[in-house]
């Protein structure tokens, strides 16, 4: 998957909020029932992620999803 | 792609979008560059769609992508 400004984007935000949790990238993704590798690449704007992970991310972090969509268009 | 509650919140939130702009399904695939059966597939919640079909999405129909996720956790 190449990256995108799009999928760049939201992995910044992605890791922002989960740094703001103090989570470990292996602690969201246990919590979201996802693989550490899977949470990096998100973070690293390596994935074109699907609504159902996209959830279960926010559900992890206790956040409303919509919040991951800040600064996209 | 078996439904889930969280597609087919999407896919109702992206039909009354989508009508409240006046657009046939058809006009909302042409704007986003998608295809007209996969515009009404992911209203009927049939796709647990990505990222960047999410922010097209959004920007054919002027909304913040954001917007697309009301209803959802």
């Amino acid at each position: 998957m190449a990256k995108s400004a799009i999928t760049i984007r939201f992995g910044k935000t992605l890791r922002e909020y989960r740094e703001a949790k103090g989570y470990s990238q292996e602690e969201l993704a246990e919590r979201a029932d996802l693989h550490r590798n899977y949470v990096g690449s998100v973070e690293r704007g390596e994935r074109n992620l699907a609504l159902e992970n996209i959830i279960k991310l926010a559900k992890a972090l206790s956040l409303p999803s919509r919040d991951l969509f800040r600064g996209l268009p």
